[in-house]
Order: C-alpha cells, then sequence, then structure tokens
C-alpha cells in the first residue's frame, strides 16, 4: 500500500511535473525526504524568486509546474508571485507545509492559520484537505484546475504528518490515471458570424494579445492578418506578457498605447476592432476619453471568462483563442483590401554618452541570435526594445503582465531551464532586478546560461516620468544611488562585466551569448529618460 | 479647505508618524508628491525589507509606523512581512496606492483588485474607503486600531485620484484630535485570586513572554519574581521576540524547550505556571506528551483575545500585562521559599576550526556593549547567543516571533533608526540573510550604524537538525555552497571583512561595533551544528 508521499509523487509524475522549484523549510522535510531520483529540485533563494523561476518554466514549457513553498512565511514572501503567475496565465500548482494537524487548532508556531486565505485572491483554488487520504486526489484537482482556461496558479496545504500515512489506493490510482481536457473552441454560429462581419468590415483591424502566443495561435493569427489584409497592433505594453504576433512581419504596425484616450484615438478609423487573447484593455494610467473610436465596434476572443465579462465595452466570445483562429483563417476568403503600410526600420540612435536606452537596445538587436528568448524587466526601456528587436517567433518574450516587479531574472532562470536549446538574455533596469536579487545565485548554483543586460541609471525611471506625467514634484525614493548589480551579481557567482558604449556592448553581449556556459551579465550607463524607440 | 492629502498628513503628524517606510510605485506618486518637510521616507529595494524595517523601529520605538506599498504587486511582495508583523505584535500602519477610481471596476492594469483580501489573514482591519473624503478618518482608524491590543497590523487602500480631492474639514478635523487609551487592567477581583493562589502555591514558577518587555513591565516582573522567589523560565524561543526577564538575573534559570512533551518535562514538580505576556505556546516541532505535568495548573496573562482564547490548557486572565504585574507586586507579600539556584556562568566553548556557533556567541558576548540591542536571525544559534550575551536591560533583544525569515537585515536597519544612541548587532546566517538582503543597501545609504555577524556554514543547518529529528534523510535544497554575504555587502557598499579564529572576531566586533559610523560586517566561518550552549 503506497504512502501518501508516494502517492502524490505518481501524481507529479503523470503530468510529467518532475522539476520542483522551492524553498524548503522544517514543514516541508518530510516531503523532500529521500528525494526521488527521476525528480529535480531547484533552490532559490527567497520565495518570490521561487514563484518566477517556475512562471517563466510554466510558460516556457507550457506544462504545470510545482512550487513547493515553506508554511505561511513562505507563501507570505510568494504572494507577489502568485499575483504575477496569475496575470501571466501561468499553471503553478502551488503546495505548501504545515504543521501537523495536531497543533493547527491550538496555532503552535508556524502554523498556516486559515491557510487557504493566504494566497487569495490570486489563486485559482485553495484548498488544505481535510484527511491526509485526499492529498493525491487534491493535488490531482489542483494540476487540471491549474491547467484549464484561464490558465493559473491553485494552491494546496499540506499537515507535515500526512505525507506518511498510508493512501486509499483506489483514489490515489484514480487520481494519478485521470486527465481532463480543456481546450474548448467557440460557438461555431458565433465564430460564423464574426467571419461576415470581419469580411464585410471596411477597414478592421487585429489586436492581438498574449494569449496568442500561450494558446499556440501564433500561425493561424499570421495567417488570418494576411488573408485579410489586417493592420495588426499588439495589446498595450503593460498586459503583454507575451507576443501575439511577429514584430517585424509587414502587417505589424505597432504597440497600442495604454492609456483610454490614447488607445482610441490611435484606432481611429477602424470600423472593426478584432481583440484576440488579450484583456480589454491593461489600461495604465488614466486618461480619459471615449473607449472606442466613433463608428467602431469591438469583438474580443477570449479564453478567460474574467476577461470577457470585465471589458468596459464592445462583444466577447468565450473559447481558446488558437481554435478560434484556425476556424476563422477556414471561414473568411482572401481579402482584397490594400495590404498596411509597413513599418518603417528603427532608426539610428543618436550617439550619446552615457548611451541611450535606445542605443543599448540597438546593441541588444546587433547581437540578437535568431532563436533568443527576450525576458524584459526594465519598464522604461520596454518599448525600444521591442521596437528594435522585432522578435518573430514564437515564445520569445517574456514579460511580467502584473506590473510587479521581482519577475525578471527569476523568469529567465526558469525560461532557460525550460528551453535549454534558445538562448535566454534578461533585461533589467538596476531597480527592477533588486526584487528577486537572490536568483543570481541561483542561476549561478546550476549553472543556468542567461545573459543578463542591466541598464543602469541612477534612478526608477518609470516613476520619474509617471511623475511627471501626474505633475508631481518633489516625490521622495525615486533616486538610486550606488546600486551596482554587476558587483553584487560577481558577490553571487555571476561573472559580469562593465561596459559603456554601443559597440563595447554589442561585442560583449555577443560573446555571453555564445559561451551558453551559464550566467553572464553586462552592465551599461544609460542616459535617464524614457526611451519609446 | 485641506485636500485628503493634507488632512491626512495631519493624522500622521498628530501621532508622531513622521517615519515613512515604502517603496514606491506610481500609485503612490500623488500620496508621496512635495514631500512635507518635516517627515522622512526610508526607501527599501523589496517590499519584505520595507515591512521589516518598518517592524523594527515600530518595536523598538514603541510607537505606531507607517508603511507605504505600491498597490497589489507591492501588497503581495509584502505579505511574508506582514505575517511577521501580527507575529511581533508590531503597531504598523500599512498604506498601499489604488488604481484611479474609474478604472478598478474594468481591472486595469496595476488594480488592486479586491484589494482588502490581499493582506489577509493577516491584518487586523483590512479597508478601502468608499469615497476619498473617508481617507483621514480611515487612517486614523486603522492608526487606532493598530495600536490597541494586542497591536498589530492595519492595512488601508487609497486610490491615487483621491489625494486631491477636497477633505470633509469636519470629518478631518476629528481625525485629527482624537484619541483612544487601549491599555486595560485586568479584573482586580481575578488578580486577586491569582495571587492568593501565587502565595500559596509550593512551587510555582513563572514563565516570562515578550509581551513583558513591550508592555513596559520589565521592573515589575523582576519585582514579582524576586518578592515571590520564583524561578524564571524565557517562553520557548521560536515564539520569544523579545525577552520578557533579564537573562543575566539570578531567578533567571533559561529557555523552555518548545515541544510539547518536552516543556512539560522540563516544568514537572512545580504546582502553579504563571505565563505572562506569551501565548500557551509557541510549541515547535511536535512531540507529543501532556500538555501540563501531574499536579501543574497553569495562569496565563495576556492582552491578547487570541492567545486567550487558543491555547489548549489553563486558565487565562486577559488585560494589559505590566498593569497587571504591577498590581501582582503589590497584592503578594515578601515569600520565604528558597531563592533557585543561579544558573551556571556559561562555559569556555572548545577550540575548533573553523569555530563553532557558541565559540562565534562567545566571541560577541566578550565584545557585546552594556547598551547594546541584538537582532537574531540565524536559527542554529539562536539558544547559544542567548546563552552567552544573557541580555539583562530591557528592549535589548529584537527576533522574528513567527517563524518566517527576512525579519533580521531590515528590523536591525529599523530599530537602530528608532534607537540612535545604543549600538545594534544583528547576527545572520547566510542562508537568513538572503531573504531580506537588499536592506543592505538601505543601511549603506542611510549611514545606518548597525554592526551585521554572519556566521556561514553552507548549509540550512536548522533543516539539516529538523530533517535529522524528523529522520528524514535525502533531502534537495539543503546546501548553499559560494553564499558570500560579505562579498554581497560589499557589492550594496557595505564594508565587510571575514575573519576566522575567536580573537579575530572578538576584535573585529569590538571595533566595528565602537565605531558607530554605518553599517560594517564580519562574517565568520562557523563548523557545523546546532549550538544551544
Amino acid at each position: 500500500m503506497p504512502t501518501v508521499r508516494e502517492a502524490t509523487f505518481d501524481v507529479f509524475r503523470a503530468h510529467g511535473m518532475t522539476t520542483i522549484f522551492g524553498n524548503p523549510g522544517s514543514t516541508e522535510l518530510p516531503m523532500l525526504a529521500e528525494f526521488p531520483s527521476d525528480f529535480s529540485y531547484v533552490l532559490g533563494l527567497q520565495e518570490l524568486v521561487v514563484m518566477g523561476m517556475a512562471d517563466g518554466f510554466a510558460q516556457a514549457s507550457g506544462k504545470p509546474t510545482h512550487v513547493n513553498l515553506h508554511t505561511a512565511p513562505g507563501v507570505g514572501n510568494a504572494v507577489g508571485g502568485i499575483f504575477n503567475a496569475q496575470a501571466n496565465k501561468s499553471p503553478l500548482v502551488i503546495t505548501a507545509g504545515q504543521q501537523v494537524r495536531a497543533q493547527i487548532t491550538i496555532e503552535a508556531n508556524l502554523t498556516n492559520r486559515d491557510a487557504t486565505l493566504g494566497p487569495q485572491p490570486y489563486v485559482k483554488w485553495s484548498h488544505e484537505p481535510p484527511r491526509a487520504q485526499d492529498v493525491p486526489t487534491a493535488i490531482a484537482r489542483a494540476i487540471h484546475l491549474a491547467s484549464l482556461p484561464p490558465r493559473g496558479p491553485t494552491f494546496v496545504s499540506i499537515p507535515m504528518d500526512d505525507w506518511h500515512v498510508e493512501a486509499d489506493s483506489d483514489l490515489a490510482a484514480h487520481a494519478s490515471a485521470r486527465s481532463v481536457e480543456g481546450r474548448s473552441a467557440p460557438d461555431p454560429a458565433a465564430l460564423a458570424e464574426l467571419a461576415e462581419r470581419l469580411q464585410a468590415a471596411t477597414n478592421p483591424v487585429l489586436i492581438a494579445g498574449p494569449d496568442i502566443d500561450s494558446s499556440g495561435g501564433w500561425d493561424a493569427a499570421v495567417k488570418l492578418a494576411e488573408k485579410q489584409r489586417l493592420p495588426v497592433w499588439a495589446t498595450p505594453a503593460p498586459g503583454g506578457g507575451r507576443l501575439g504576433f511577429p514584430e517585424g512581419h509587414p502587417n505589424f504596425i505597432g504597440i497600442l498605447p495604454p492609456a483610454i484616450g490614447a488607445l482610441s484615438a490611435t484606432l481611429a478609423g477602424h470600423d472593426l476592432l478584432l481583440v484576440v487573447g488579450s484583456s480589454v484593455f491593461p489600461y495604465y494610467p488614466y486618461i480619459p476619453g471615449p473607449l472606442l473610436p466613433d463608428g467602431a465596434t469591438l469583438v474580443a476572443i477570449t479564453s478567460d471568462p474574467g476577461e470577457a465579462s470585465r471589458a468596459p465595452m464592445g462583444a466577447a466570445i468565450l473559447g481558446d483563442v488558437a481554435l478560434a483562429l484556425a476556424s476563422l483563417v477556414e471561414l473568411v476568403s482572401e481579402s482584397e483590401r490594400a495590404v498596411p503600410d509597413p513599418r518603417p526600420a528603427p532608426e539610428e540612435p543618436a550617439q550619446e554618452d552615457p548611451i541611450s536606452g535606445s542605443a543599448a537596445a540597438a546593441a541588444l538587436a546587433d547581437a540578437w541570435p535568431d532563436d533568443g528568448i527576450a525576458v524584459l524587466e526594465t519598464p522604461s526601456s520596454t518599448i525600444a526594445l521591442r521596437n528594435r528587436l522585432r522578435l518573430s517567433r514564437p515564445g520569445s518574450y517574456f514579460f511580467g503582465a502584473s506590473g510587479g516587479l521581482g519577475f525578471g531574472i527569476s523568469a529567465a532562470v526558469g525560461v532557460a531551464l525550460a528551453q535549454r536549446e534558445r538562448p535566454v538574455v534578461c533585461v533589467l533596469g538596476e531597480g527592477s532586478a533588486q526584487y528577486g536579487i537572490t536568483a543570481l545565485w541561483t542561476a549561478a548554483a546550476y549553472k543556468v546560461p542567461v545573459t543578463f543586460l542591466v541598464l543602469r541609471n541612477d534612478e526608477y525611471m518609470i516613476l520619474k516620468w509617471f511623475a511627471e506625467f501626474e505633475h508631481v514634484g518633489g516625490a521622495p525614493g525615486l533616486d538610486l544611488p550606488g546600486l551596482d548589480v554587476a558587483a553584487v551579481a560577481r558577490a553571487y557567482g555571476v561573472p559580469a562585466r562593465e561596459v559603456s558604449d554601443r559597440e563595447e556592448l554589442t561585442d560583449a553581449l555577443r560573446e555571453d551569448i555564445a559561451a551558453d556556459d551559464g550566467p553572464r551579465l553586462v552592465q551599461v550607463r544609460v542616459a535617464t529618460g524614457m526611451w519609446l524607440e
């Protein structure tokens, strides 16, 4: 008769979840004991880092991923990462240890009291099994639900004395064996009607969101845009955790601005806005204005009931984004609309000292390997980087869609572990790097080949930009003197160098990306400024 | 007519809360704009660090302390610190920015949806004012409630467009003016009965908890122990965030073990257990056994209804610990019981290479300044440090009572900012240091004079000890190769050195403590082991 522990590991095996990201405490030791040789454990030194690594791994592998945390304090430290993971629609199965059952009611030290509340409101399901024998079934449920649309984190709290209990072998066998298929196509009638509207529209536009990439709908989106001659915008950058369309494609015309007024002004003249795989919309900041341009209607396709229901305007069709796009491609005929004008290539950035964020982005673009993956967490340079990299392969871009920091370094480590054949470059500000800085240790300890590029400007530039926008002066805490990520990286065992001009930067990036021998870091001083091109 | 912002800052002024610990985002800028010159802002680079600094400051100053966080992701990163603060009974008033009211229902980017759930279940009150005009009153309520027994964190979410709104001047004036007095003495009849029982007992014992220190009951506890000739135990270390009794006092006989069976066995022979200012008990790990020794009864005095109700055995009397002790001192007569035997002085630790944790603790004791304050976060050496330091002044010891890590460095910074005349020493393991490592930058940037002592052993020793205790072998993630806190500290601008024997360590500590010129760090390799004496 298997123990609860054996039965639960069988459930993980059945789903191919043999990599565990964690930070252990005493309450997790009974689960980790005699760690099976077909599993691997990736240690993070703080829980936000553990979450970010698992989030990157889950997104880049497309598979549910197990995160193991220490009871209440570990879960507490991870909540920001759980917030990130739900915005990223990352299928994470989070487990945490708990006091022995005999010491929960008396709230002994390290009791996770009200354990199911800790990760709220960011998990799809939060549970503490009422009996040890229910643990394998609860884990199976958590895996299935995390994987169902919209994907997202689930949580199970497990009293530490449950692992040695004898499992209910019937229940456990079913827990490992069952499967759930969650991908659903939208109602064919709704799609047929949409196809008619699209063909009848005078000047339709496609707005591509992150779920096109995560659902595997990239090729279908390209076919639809080409067949219907659609200009394509990317959904506003703050909510664009993935790219929904190749940004070097001739139909791609740019990234929508994130504020209500500016967004609808940008879309003026279009009569049908087809939004695919995005919320409507990840607005930030607040600039009032009409929600839609004059004469336009909007239809959104999403697999997320939350997104569908909370959009302030337009119609929504619920269903898998890739299946919907594939059907639409079949339903529409070749259009005779004019092909949209292609975007001009980015201009050469001006030579400045220190270099601009645009010049740093240009250096990265020069060094960029065809199969490269970018993980970005440098808020003041995101737009410039996307403009210059124009990434055009699926699964090539990861960005924290929640707006929460602490995702970058960690996610890059997770992405690199999941995509061992592709070079991963992570671009950071020296401020954003700090939220999950200890992930550098994991990168070094596990020899994870990520090239980190740090743009150093001695400030929280994005906040200074917002302050100007909000007419706010005299706010404290926006300067970051003496914050040297290269020095910190070296201290954690990551080889790091500093360069000062664009050529040096290009050379250093080329060399580090090619080395593929573990993490490396390049730091460059950039001028103060928001870099939009 | 004042704005909501002006009225709210007046509320903070009225309570002397002019130091704000924070990590800003765009949603906080309208509050921080034109920052008043009578306020100061202490920047932390990640939210767990911000919480820890404020927690240390609140505990060491005895005053409610304002923490300002960035909307959902900032609050999320702070939850582990909120968990720590509630265990430490730290009166923190946590504010967080929020989207503009017009963009909350549509859940625009950085919306703190269900904002009041984020910090649950660890705050005493969680609120988002339904109108801008209610913000000053909500902040006043949060301050009062955080300060009432049991002290703890409260939370207010504030939409970013509220700050510029015109305040309701009548409401705002009362919000600044009113006061609430929360200290309540226990029922005199209950205390009189307890005094009778204490005098009639054959072999009573005092168990001193952290709230004796935080309530200012230290002197009364000493008087009671002396008058009644009580031997005094400290409550088990995992829940002992403060010291309830001078550990160099002749009546002090040690720290109770934290497990049920061992704790009651230790107290065998006593007929009355008087527990003051502690939960009953912060047990960890689980070793079953009788809850009380044969023939013993237990009475707990606490100002915390949660502690009073959840204790698995004994009677409890609710009320302020310092007032209760002062009354008891008056009610009891001088006892003629035998004075307890004083504890022997600690033995000289064996000479080893690398040195033991006990030898490191002895070095610190040799260098210890009379008015020093210790902040400990080195789980495998806590008991040895307490045994050798035998701290005997109030307010000299701070330890994260929740069991959550990430408190140490941050709290030491906050303690030093609140107690500028007293030297602060923070002892860390290289593993525990990582959870809030960026607090080293704040220490350097603000020149906060803390002496950090890092005991390096390349492992999570406490987990290896628990693994042995739990008969768990083969767990991954317990080793920490290449983790050099001295190097990281230097990278953050903290002067750091490494020493290798006890004499060098004593000299370095003496020098660094005397320097008082900002943070300094000493790292020493220690042998593997749990250090209990």
